[in-house]
This record gives structure tokens, sequence and C-alpha cells, in this order.
């Protein structure tokens, strides 16, 4: 399937990218915000398109068109102001949906945070961009989209470990930013993920077999 | 009926207060933040509670409890930095909301902003407010509460004409806070607004009319 790389240009997006490029069942195509950034990814021979998330729907439908997958992972990560969090990680989530269901574009892989769905574990330090996740989750859910959300615990930029622990409600923990990358892949064709949402911290378990067993 | 004013010490929330405890049909509850401001209400023979948006879904369940109705008309109104919007207009709305079903109380009007519906027309200055407000909006739309969303234009203070229009979508204008409230008190039984939502600006109609003909 061709999927959309939303934040292609972010450290899991960029990982994402060069999965879903080196694969034989999927093609790509990177989102990205600035005609810079798409000239790079070209030159790489990589498809991608220019679109902004603070911009309108209509722009971001017209970059996911003919995709069949996308996966949201932009975002401010809770170190941009909370009017960013608020346009980008919730409002841009949302019209990133809203583009896809234009779109005939029918699989969403949300990348969120660990526990965003448990107010009360929420990390008070970036409180904000909880709420945000939460709701941009919560709106995904209520979508006709078939969803994953996929919430990480702290990201790391050690080299992955294949390795992670995948449930309903896990503790605060990290995991590489390469194996989240490899989670969204491994999840992009997997039914026992579809219209499920789960934490993701490192493990025990091969990917695989974690996202099977969930 | 008794009606919980939450954010019963603000500019609307005052003269909403006032309209309930004059009225013959409705009692009130106010919601305050503050011991200080509670005091002062119960000095005056109304019943207050204190309860923090910022706080649990428990603590605002336990001050709505007994209620009949809620009328959320708290709110940072832009003014306050994007984090507080989040936390307040967005993630606090939905946690009264929370509570609200969890005290068995049904009936739930919401004072949002004008066109907080439609994305295009929000107004570039304050758009951090604006997503919290359609988010809060959309959550309760698909919640099981009976509720109506009174969406005024700019807020004045003014006394208020009583005369105003209210319909799906108005152009930008402005409306008195007096005439906000008793369009809120109008439609807390009136049985043609309940699942609804309307802008609401300065016009030529008689209130009750507006809400009967809408």
């Amino acid at each position: 399937m061709k999927v959309c790389v939303i934040g292609a240009n972010g450290q899991i997006g960029k990982q994402l990218v060069q999965l879903l490029r080196e694969s034989e069942k999927h093609d790509v195509r990177a989102m990205v915000r600035s005609d810079e950034q798409a000239q790079a990814l070209r030159e790489n021979g990589i498809d991608a398109v220019v679109a902004n998330l603070e911009g309108t729907v209509a722009e971001i439908a017209e970059a996911v068109n003919g995709c069949d997958a996308i996966v949201f992972t932009a975002g401010s990560g809770g170190h941009t102001g909370a009017d960013k969090t608020l346009l980008v990680d919730l409002d841009g989530a949302v019209k990133s949906m809203e583009a896809a269901d234009i779109a005939g574009v029918n699989r969403y892989v949300m990348v969120s945070a660990l526990q965003a769905h448990n107010r009360e574990n929420w990390n008070e330090k970036i409180r904000h961009y909880y709420v945000a996740k939460h709701y941009a989750d919560k709106v995904l859910m209520d979508s006709n989209l078939t969803y994953t959300i996929i919430r990480p615990g702290g990201l790391t930029n050690e080299k992955g470990t294949e390795k992670v622990t995948i449930a309903e409600n896990l503790p605060r923990a990290t995991v590489t930013r390469e194996d989240v990358a490899k989670t969204v892949f491994a999840s992009l064709d997997l039914k026992n993920t579809f219209n499920r949402s789960f934490d993701l911290i490192q493990g025990e378990d091969e990917i695989k077999v974690a996202l099977k067993q969930f």
C-alpha cells in the first residue's frame, strides 16, 4: 500500500520513510512543510509533497490523495508553545483525518503519547500537550477511519532493540524512535491492530509478536 | 429545575445566577473556584460550591450532584495563555460533561463562540481559543447529554436589548452579555433548543421568539 507519512522530516518520520522505501510491499509519500525539505527528499528518489497542517483541509486532502494509508507523526512534541500544540497536534491532526475522508484514504495510524487516554496519568510538565493528543485520539476513534493509535513512552535516540511491550496501559518508560517507527510499519496492514490503541515501551517481545499477541 | 452555573463568578455567569435566583421555575447553584467567592455568594443567600476545572472529574461531579442542568460559562475568553485555554476551555469543559454523566445531570448548556463550528471563520487573533471551543463543543455533541450550544458574537457590557438574531451561521457581530445570559436562561427548558447549536448576535427578534423560530 502507498503510505503518506505526515511529519516525514521528524525524527520518527525519517526512519519510517526509510523503512517504507526499503519495503517490498509498501510505497511511501513524504508530506513535509517546506519546498526545501521536499526537494531534498525528491533528490533521494522519494515521492514528496508540501502541505501545512496549519493550512486548509483541501490542501492536505490534495497531498494525501492517491494514498492508501496515512501515518501521523508530526507534532510539536510538547516543546513548542501551547498555541502551536493546539493548532498542530490537535487541529492539524484532525484536519488530516478530514482530509483522509475527503481523499478516500481509509487507513490511519496515529503516533500518540503514553497514557494519553488516561487523564490522571498525564505528565504534569507537558499537560497541555497531553490534552491535545487526547482529543486528537478521541476524534480519530469517533471517525470512520480504520485507525491504530500507538502511544509510545519517552522517546530516545538509541539504537532500537526490536523488543517492546505493548498493552492497553503501561507504566511510564522509554522506547527508541527506531522501534516506534518499526512498530508503526508493522501495524500498517496487521488487522489485529485495526481500530485499537495501545501504550508502547521497550520490552522483551519481538515487535510483530507483541502486536499479534496484544 | 436546579441549574448549576459553572463560571458563576464570570461576567455572564453573575447575570445568569441572578436571573435564576429571581426565577419562579428554577433554582440555582453557583460553582466557583475559591472559598472567598463561595462565601460572598452564600452571604447573598445563594447555594455555592467550590470546584476547580483543573481538578478531578470526581470533584466536579460532587459539585454538580443533585442538579438537573449545567451551564458552562467558565473560561479564559481567549485572553489567557494557550496552555490555560487547553486546560480550562477544552479539558475542563469536557471534565464537566463527564461529571454530569457521573452525577446523572442530563441537561447541559454550553456558552461557546460565534462560528466555533466553522474552522474557516475562526478569529485569527484568538485561533487557539477557537480550537479549544470547537473540540469541547464536538465532544458535547457526541455525548449522551441533552445539549444546547450557544455561540455568541463579540461580547459587550452594554445594557441588553432583549432582541437577538439566532441561526446556524451568522456573520461576525456583537451581543451584550446580558442578552447572552437571558438566551441561556430561556433555552434551559425550551425543547426546541435541545440537541441543537446556533450562533447568537444582537438583532430584531425577542429572545424567546428567536429561539422558538430557530
